[in-house]
């Protein structure tokens, strides 16, 4: 059983817009079993939506459409898809009163534009969308569903788990599937892929293994998939058992998110607090780590000394330090992480000094090399150097995920 | 001239990616006047790829390819490409080189999975990458061109830019085309929308308007394009020039880039320095600010405050006006700016403290609220307050934004 996404709209296109709308759907449809085999990006446009369908429906055996159901004269989706079924235009009071509903609600005046947005095919079921005024639809052909939803990711994301996911499940009741996924750090991709070759060459037919990288980390998922629940259940966890002495020098969680939840789930389990000081890491840390909701209950603050003067007026590196080491150096990431944790009375803080790059390289320090330390409240400092050559960007992802490990290995 | 794009990667078809690479390929094509009419993303199979790629050519005058060039099994783009094409596998020695050098850089042993990178198609062209392992690959097929990149975005965008938007353009001679865009800020897209109808109604047929939304800013583009290079690009100042008097509220500066580099250039024009208090952003500011290359000419660095000892200890925040006034207020934020002003002895500083959410609001500060201040170090502080009520990172990027529009506002 597969389905084919197809997502409308000249936005996508010209890249104005990046499709999260496609990946939205393939992670959701993925949870409850269903596979996605294909996303199509076409323009508003009447033959390329009328094809691209009936090419669709002759690969897969369902079909998501999202986009063009916005009342203004380029949206064109549902009209095509009236022709294409062969189906009047009728005025569903249902969807008419919801409209009327969101407009009053709004305090704004229904024009006969917006009222359009009531005309649904006659041959499609209508689903309902309560935040916004375009309905979704949905056809049936040859056993075959054709949905219909908004573009705007949030009305799209409240059609699809709360009607969408439910009607393709009990239309195509697909087999169970269980996911566990193993978070590794440290360890390169196609190095994991050679050590464990020969786990995944046995690994049951049903069982997928998918490597997912990040800058400087790899999760590993393996996902399980059949009729009888319990044994295929059973059968994942045999081989995550399997999997885990192979890979053991460079497992750090399980876990569906990144490091930094994981590294929040710790914190927040022992109780402890954190402070960072970062130099070439520019702030991102404090931002992974403070983009997620309830932060605040274990990061206490971060100094981003971008300057000398900064590392010594508001971290106390001494100046000594820094003419006899360099700002790049064991010494002075030491200090500043012991520098943070003073003045911010945490448990543990993290510092980073490196040289990003794309200037700034010697060829005793090349670009890419970052002194990580990390200190704790007990007195014990550490410190490991790094080289992440890499554009500036992938430098600054790779040395925080280097920092987050640390830390998780130290308090785990 | 039509460009299909083709993602490889079972990753965004289980959603585990969002395909960010076809979004910034479109955008980078736009720019040149390419055309992108499909974007199609399919799984690491054979088969599928075989068929896509020969769709593609049946449609399109060019399909650029991202994606299954990683050293492991699963990836099998350039073994499909060679069979496709009828081409057998040959061993590259400028490729084999700049794998050795990248192994020897990173400290790494080549191993014989590695080396396999080093095989290429023989009868593609191959485009050289210098900041990953995987060569791209350019085909020919009755003149339409086939070249597969790496699906790593750094590495496929670096190839992108440098090396395939090149020998696109030196291969089909697209029409000249001509851009003027125009950041506003502080107005919503239908609002602005609205007061330019008339012009862009009135606009010549060659010269396109498109809306780039962002968190809290908008850029409009104008697009002229035509064979008499003078002519439309004099057109194109006329329309500018109309445009202009219409949104001058709003206008903040023209630029393809965004608000952080529009500050970064003012502030080295005029030689002046920033540092930032960050409660609310968390860091996001300082991260914006220092993912540009350069960025220590003009950042000195920043204090993440996100407890109120941190503004105390670090910031120099007085107690009493904490208590008095809640983090969240004028007082504070003002004398968070000035305490980043005068311990990194900076020409400005801004300063944030709002609620993100999703928890922590009150009737009086509902979530969404934040004071934004700046001073500078004639003795003067500015202070507003606003809400941007939304998700937690959709509140951080309207904050960001409109703390670099404040400060562009202040300094041009």
């Amino acid at each position: 059983m597969n389905i084919e996404i197809i997502s409308i709209g000249d936005e996508l296109l010209i890249g104005q817009v990046v499709n999260t709308n496609a990946s939205f759907m393939a992670q959701e449809l993925n949870k409850v079993g269903l596979n996605v085999n294909r996303i199509t990006t076409i323009a508003d446009d009447a033959q390329e939506i009328e094809s691209s369908v009936l090419a669709a429906l002759n690969n897969s055996d369902c079909v998501l459409i999202t986009g063009g159901l916005g009342p203004t004269k380029d949206d064109i989706t549902k009209y095509t898809l009236a022709k294409l079924f062969d189906s009047k235009m009728i005025e569903n009071k249902d969807v008419l009163e919801n409209i009327r509903n969101i407009f009053n609600h709004r305090n704004y005046v229904l024009t006969p534009t917006n009222r359009r947005q009531a005309q649904v095919p006659e041959k499609c079921k209508v689903i309902e969308n309560l935040v916004g005024t375009a309905p979704g639809m949905c056809f049936e052909k040859d056993n075959k569903l054709i949905v219909s939803m908004p573009g705007v990711p949030f009305e799209m994301k409240e059609m699809m788990t709360k009607h969408v996911i439910p009607i393709l499940l009990s239309h195509y009741k697909p087999s169970a599937i269980f996911h566990k996924t193993i978070i590794t750090q440290g360890v390169g991709e196609s190095f994991l892929s050679d050590m464990i070759e020969e786990f995944e060459l046995a690994l049951p037919k049903y069982i997928k293994l998918a490597y997912l990288p990040a800058p400087n980390m790899l999760r590993l998922r393996l996902s399980a998939r059949g009729e009888n629940q319990k044994s295929i259940k059973q059968e994942l966890d045999t081989q995550v058992n399997k999997l885990m002495p192979l890979i053991e020098d460079y497992f750090i969680g399980f876990d569906e998110g990144d490091l930094s939840l994981l590294l929040a789930k710790l914190l927040l389990e022992k109780g402890k607090t954190l402070a960072t000081a970062e130099s070439c890491t520019g702030g991102n840390i404090a931002h992974c780590i403070t983009i997620n909701a309830g932060s605040s209950n274990y990061f206490k603050g971060s100094v981003i000394a971008y300057s000398n003067e900064t590392k010594i007026n508001v971290l106390g590196v001494d100046e000594e330090a820094i003419k006899t080491n360099g700002a790049v150096s064991e010494e002075v990431a030491k200090q500043m992480a012991i520098g943070a944790l003073k003045k911010m009375k945490t448990d543990y803080a993290i510092a980073t000094t490196g040289i990003a790059g794309p200037t700034g390289g010697s060829e005793e320090k090349p670009i890419g090399t970052v002194w990580i330390a990390i200190a704790n409240n007990k007195g014990k400092c550490i410190a490991s150097k790094h080289n992440f050559f890499s554009s500036r960007e992938n430098f600054i992802n790779r040395t925080t995920n280097e920092c987050f490990a640390m830390l998780i290995r130290l308090i785990k």
